[in-house]
């Protein structure tokens, strides 16, 4: 199994957690996302995964995308370390939690809307940080409500799903754009009990081979 | 079972799909985005879906937000008419596609995010439409290639699947700000056998209570 990424993709940081926690064998291979004007939109890579974004997995003939995609596979394929609740209602409300990452506050700050925002809108650094902020923060200020409800010891309930997935790479995320997380003291707890975990940490951004 | 949506939202709009494919009586409640300022900001909404966003499914005791988890909850409720192939990697393939819509198109183009482009960043309206077009042509031209490899009758193979349930609204969505969709053979071709079903045409937004 090999899985295409980028240290700092965030989407690729849920699935290295994913296959950390599920303990399997996965060859890491850095597609970087700046070097050579992107590296995404080389020829090779576009024709694995025409989206021209990272993750894709490559498992032996398969080539799939979108890593909510892929965390569906793993959950299919090995099955054993489950990252979802069993039961119907608590397996799409801990789902429901992961997409309110996955759609609702990620797609808006990943590097190519930054990057538009500075090339063809000509807006200002202040701006793109301004940008960033508030669809970082009206996203967390709804989860943090959200896991007022259904917070145990992590996002959803005693145990870890594809929620705390999403959400310790959109707070690496936040930090590195200096959002001021003291507001939101549900998700810095389960935050910060992700984190010491090594399957967590061991996927972490700075301990990529292709962290510079 | 309540739908809480809104005519032209996407969202709302992919969850009608299903509900009508599935033959599930619904009741379909208006949450009107702009009327009252965005009646998705008031104290009682906010309260079953804390994202102030469309759509929330209620069905008894539980409230459920995310269109891609809705979806998922009547998959597994109601599994009679399936919206997704059985085996894993087809399973997990037309989910991918669906993502490419959910999370790469539709959530930079939603009203909010216009909204904010005109409000906050006081771009005129020639630049949110450009930004609208960007946004979808990447992606459509993305999925354009992807479903030269998966389409049959439908974007994979000749089932509907939750792909199906995506694109329609986004194909709306983007002939609503003038995309020229003829770039996109493969996608209309799709969308036009889609468009003849009368499930997909009872969703359509036009054709709801809401729709002014």
């Amino acid at each position: 199994m090999k899985l295409f990424g980028y240290w700092r993709s965030s989407a690729a940081y849920r699935v290295r957690i994913a296959l950390n926690l599920k303990k399997i064998d996965c060859e890491l291979i850095s597609i970087h996302l700046v070097k050579d004007g992107g590296q995404q939109h080389s020829q090779s890579y576009k024709e694995l995964n025409p989206n021209e974004l990272v993750p894709t997995l490559v498992d032996g003939e398969m080539s799939l995308n979108q890593s909510m995609a892929i965390l569906d596979y793993l959950e299919q394929k090995y099955p054993d370390v489950a990252l979802l609740p069993k039961g119907l209602e608590d397996n799409v409300k801990a789902k429901a939690l992961a997409y309110d990452i996955a759609c609702d506050i990620h797609p808006l700050n990943n590097l190519r809307v930054l990057s538009y925002l500075s090339n063809e809108l000509n807006q200002e650094d202040a701006i793109k940080k301004q940008w960033y902020q508030h669809w970082v923060v009206v996203g967390f200020k709804a989860l943090e409500a959200s896991l007022a409800r259904t917070k145990g010891l992590f996002c959803y309930g005693d145990e870890i799903s594809w929620a705390d997935i999403c959400l310790i790479p959109q707070v690496y995320n936040a930090e590195r754009f200096n959002v001021d997380m003291s507001q939101f003291p549900n998700i810095m707890e389960v935050t910060n009990r992700c984190r010491a975990l090594p399957e967590f940490w061991a996927a972490a951004p700075e301990q990529q081979a292709d962290a510079t």
